[in-house]
């Protein structure tokens, strides 16, 4: 029911969640990240199930982070990798994991982003690329985009309308 | 079972996803973003059943995101405000958002984030704070940080000894 419900949303977050919003496809998008490919990789390193390891890569390739690649001919086998897409999907696990340091990690982080090259400690932070500042909250609003339909504009009426509401 | 698994782990990742990974706790704190802040607003807008409503309201208490703040004396009534902690998840909403745009909306984007002042659209990009380079997944390795603790050195041996496996 949740499900149909998302899918069906205008919401560019709600559709994202939709798609790679549950643990698993984060997970494994997580490991692809770190270099793995295989179906069996994937396996020993989550200790997931064979049957929900394999719903969860179809999906993903389904929806364009992973595509199979030939990496045997003889017998036929297929690994799974990063799409461009897939790629830009790197962010968001970032993101995670600089917010989960910071906020969920009483003992000091547990993992960190470094520069590959120089081994420099990253510091992760959302900005804007045309002027280079920070996205803060208290200085941003979401607007309709030119795509935005009657869900977006009627969304955008109702949360003005709840914030006017009496208690 | 995959919630105690998550529950252990010292990836910050996993934690995160542990604490705030369900969608209904994810569009709740997209709607605080938005400015709402009372249950009727949040259940009106979400269209959620109440008790899974007051259950996610009271995770996200707990875990530091929202804190309740009494609104009314008489009667007494209280709503859910952002924390320092919850405003700073804000990041990972907006990169959520922006992945979609980018990928998930083939008519172009319904919403976008924009300069509330100026009104300029925004483009959301990771970078590192010291350097103001963009994080670019090629460039970037995850390494233990200062609280690594068994389990991550087990797993970046186990990520390594994966890559090395014959397939």
């Amino acid at each position: 029911m949740q499900r149909t419900r998302l899918d069906a949303m205008e919401c560019p977050m709600a559709r994202t969640l939709d798609r790679v919003g549950d643990w698993w496809s984060l997970l494994i998008l997580r490991d692809a990240f770190h270099g793995l490919s295989r179906f069996d990789q994937f396996q020993k390193s989550l200790g997931v199930a064979p049957n929900i390891l394999s719903r969860r890569l179809k999906s993903l390739v389904d929806d364009g982070l992973l595509q199979r690649r030939r990496y045997s001919q003889r017998p036929p086998r297929d690994d799974y990798v990063l799409t461009a897409a897939g790629r830009d999907f790197f962010p968001i696990i970032a993101a995670l994991v600089a917010f989960g340091s910071r906020h969920f990690a009483p003992e000091g982080p547990a993992v960190q982003l470094a520069d590959a090259a120089t081994g420099q400690i990253l510091d992760p932070v959302l900005t804007d690329a045309r002027t280079g500042r920070a996205i803060a909250l208290d200085r941003v609003a979401m607007v309709p985009g030119p795509a935005a339909g009657p869900e977006i504009t009627d969304r955008i009426a109702l949360i003005a309308a709840l914030k006017d509401m009496k208690p």
